[in-house]
């Protein structure tokens, strides 16, 4: 689709549809919508995307974006820093954030090995990682990765170099999800949700209470 | 999904969210994209935004969206100035401008008659279409509005006042679309192009040449 009659329109739907899954059809609908915008309104849109590159920093611990130079979790006393929560990405760390269940910190690693995409250990932040772990009194780390084989990979290369070296590595539990069917579940997630199974009195604790 | 520990992150991906169609989820995905592009990437998108309201003018002619006070269509004078096309915006616009087969300048209306909706012939460009019709020597008015009751409604609208003061008023040709197989089309746009039916000589005109 050309939109070859006006250079400002075209112009500002290829820069939206360089964003990662919008098209140049949602891009001129998006393009169209500012058009009748309030000024203020698509001036303030356009600021706070200034703003994610003029403004935002990478917390020295834990590598999430941040608005300082430690981030909020990091910097915050409440926060248990001796439990380490080992996540590829932010969007990882907001997910498991937003449970509310987590009262450790973070550490991002910015994605998993990957021999097929050219990811090696160096490339992500695991010598951060241990350099944390050899310098704090770190009592666990939770390995939060994709349940994928490059989650399983980075998991293991973990491991191995943590082992002996900290009290406890966990993974988060893998099972049949809270209101999932049986009958729809994966034979492997339902294989091991049998193999790992937890007693009756750790998944009712606070109601046997 | 809250992301209460960057509030530049949260400022971006709550701007982001405002956009049609784009939930807090692709916002933030579209966020954290910016965060890992180059800054010159991200200050070009910010500013073809802000051009879109301090830059774009509105056709005094035809209503479209426009670099100039003319658009480059009105301003060509390879386009048939005589042949107005009648659309509800300028995404028709633009979808029938890249089939490459119309050579004559539209009128952009800005919506069709919805008393649903509140939007009555006042609301419209149609005084000022009427008023083209009147000040040129307009051959045809092709109407190419939605083949909604909205859309009859408005042909309507536009045919009681022009007809008799313009040799042609037509409309979009409506039947069966060029690849598609005829069990699967609506029974009313089937029917249409039984009664509506096209001779063979006009339909393969350049074939048979």
């Amino acid at each position: 689709m050309l939109i070859n009659y006006s250079k400002i329109l075209e112009n500002a739907v290829n820069e939206i549809a360089k964003l990662p899954g919008i098209g140049r059809r949602t891009a001129l609908r998006l393009a169209l919508h500012l058009v009748n915008a309030e000024t203020v309104e698509v001036e303030t849109l356009a600021q706070a995307l200034t703003e994610l590159k003029s403004s935002l920093k990478v917390c020295k611990h834990c590598f999430a974006i941040s608005d300082n130079d430690i981030c909020e979790i990091c910097a915050n006393p409440k926060r248990n820093a001796n439990v380490i929560c080992v996540v590829q990405d932010i969007r990882d760390m907001i997910a498991i954030e937003n449970t509310g269940q987590f009262t450790g910190v973070y550490h991002v690693l910015g994605g998993v090995i990957s021999p097929v995409d050219g990811i090696g250990p160096s490339q992500l932040k695991l010598q951060e990682l241990f350099h944390r772990i050899e310098t704090n009194p770190v009592e666990e780390v939770i390995l939060a990765l994709p349940s994928t084989a490059e989650g399983d990979t980075t998991n293991f290369y973990i491991y191995k170099h943590c082992t002996g070296k900290i009290p406890k590595i966990s993974l988060l539990a893998r099972g049949v999800g809270v209101g999932e069917e049986l009958e729809y579940i994966n034979e492997v997630t339902l294989g091991r949700s049998i193999i790992t199974r937890i007693s009756f009195e750790t998944q009712y604790e606070n109601a046997l209470r």
